[in-house]
């Protein structure tokens, strides 16, 4: 692989790229293995976060040159320092861990958006049913800000497929007829799964009989939540314990 | 005003556009007045939508017309039935209710999707401080679903100002040092201001003087949660008890 031939990614690559200085730090800093190189913009010599990433590729041995035409190329309109190139790789679910499924997110921006929050709430393990929004697109790993590199995640071609191998489990799917947000508890005895619709269509019916259901209550001015923010107060009630002190 | 003329919007125009159908629905339904008129494409003219849409315009007697071309030129990629240019307008805050107050919010997108959970939560009153997005881009409304007619808001210059005009209440700016989201209580004597930061800023230090300073407590593999998710669960937060008749 030769940098002159990089070209702006597709999803059948087996490689991708980080886009910008903090991703590619996040990378760097927590899976080094996977990392091919380093290619950094003149003008980002003097930035703090690419000599960081300078320092640690020369400690971990990870190729890393300056290439202005090739960063140029491979990222977006905005200031884009150093861009990384890495091997796509699997880090399986694990089984014994809450997880959330998302049920064909189609929106890059979006996936790395819940990905980011889910991070930020130790809900590491995703499930993505496909047809599903690419997890390896650069864009994705922008909206993400690396935390992508954090998390455990797997496709699975249909939920009977997760289900099927995700173990026993409580299963929330997040749908208009469910029980409050407010009035749920969950018993510790297994863990969770919180399970997230499509943007536009939501969970179809067939859920309403898996687990229980949960809604989370809003007046109807609005039809719905949008989904990075309806999974961040999913999240965001499941880790907190719903509240005893407030 | 000829629609021959209508151009792509600007800020400094004393008009905008809604973009789709839903939004324009919202619009003519809540905001009749501030409506100059409803283009439609030849495409929708079969859409369920466009219909409500035109009932309610020959109801309201606003005026409706089929017109491609300057549907195709106003919108954005997608596919897109209905245009509706209607004047700014104003909605002052309502000085007895709860607020949301947002500080320098640089993206129309995160605007819009912050409008749209706002609404959906019932926090219908919205300062802005400048600079800031423009609440009236096509793209903000688009991002807020058309929640953007329902709620009230008003710009002011800087942070001091709003608070000489709002009246007594208890302010919660949401920062890194704070008391955890789950220790805040709310008296009721008062209303409330959630006072937000800047997508990449947030909140500067002068802020942990004002009011009780707040804290959405998650790990550090993140540096920061993004501003609608934060928004949200804030948002969530002070009116999970208010959903009795929901």
């Amino acid at each position: 692989m030769d940098e002159l031939r990089l070209k702006p990614y597709k999803k059948d690559f087996d490689f991708s790229y980080t886009q910008g200085v903090f991703p590619s730090l996040e990378l760097v800093n927590n899976l080094p293995g996977i990392v091919r190189k380093v290619i950094t913009s003149s003008k980002g010599q003097d930035n703090e976060g690419v000599l960081k990433l300078s320092e640690i590729c020369l400690k971990k041995n990870i190729p890393f040159c300056f290439d202005d035409k090739t960063v140029e190329r491979l990222s977006p309109k905005d200031n884009c320092y150093s861009i990384c190139v890495f091997e796509k790789y699997s880090k399986p679910l694990d089984c014994m861990a809450n997880h959330v499924v998302l049920v064909n997110p189609s929106d890059m921006g979006n996936l790395g958006t819940i990905i980011r929050t889910l991070t930020a709430f130790g809900l590491i393990n995703l499930a993505i049913i496909s047809p599903a929004a690419d997890i390896f697109d650069p864009k994705t790993i922008r909206a993400s800000m690396g935390a992508l590199f954090h998390i455990n995640f797997c496709y699975y071609d249909s939920f009977d497929s997760y289900m099927e191998s995700c173990g026993n489990r409580e299963f929330f799917p997040f749908m208009l007829e469910g029980r409050p947000l407010e009035d749920i508890t969950h018993t510790n005895s297994f863990p969770y799964s919180l399970i997230m619709g499509n943007e536009s269509r939501g969970l179809d019916n067939s859920f309403s009989k898996i687990g229980t259901p949960v809604r989370i209550m809003h007046l109807n001015s609005v039809d719905s939540l949008n989904l990075p923010v309806a999974t961040a107060i999913g999240a965001y009630y499941f880790t907190k314990g719903g509240f005893e002190n407030a």
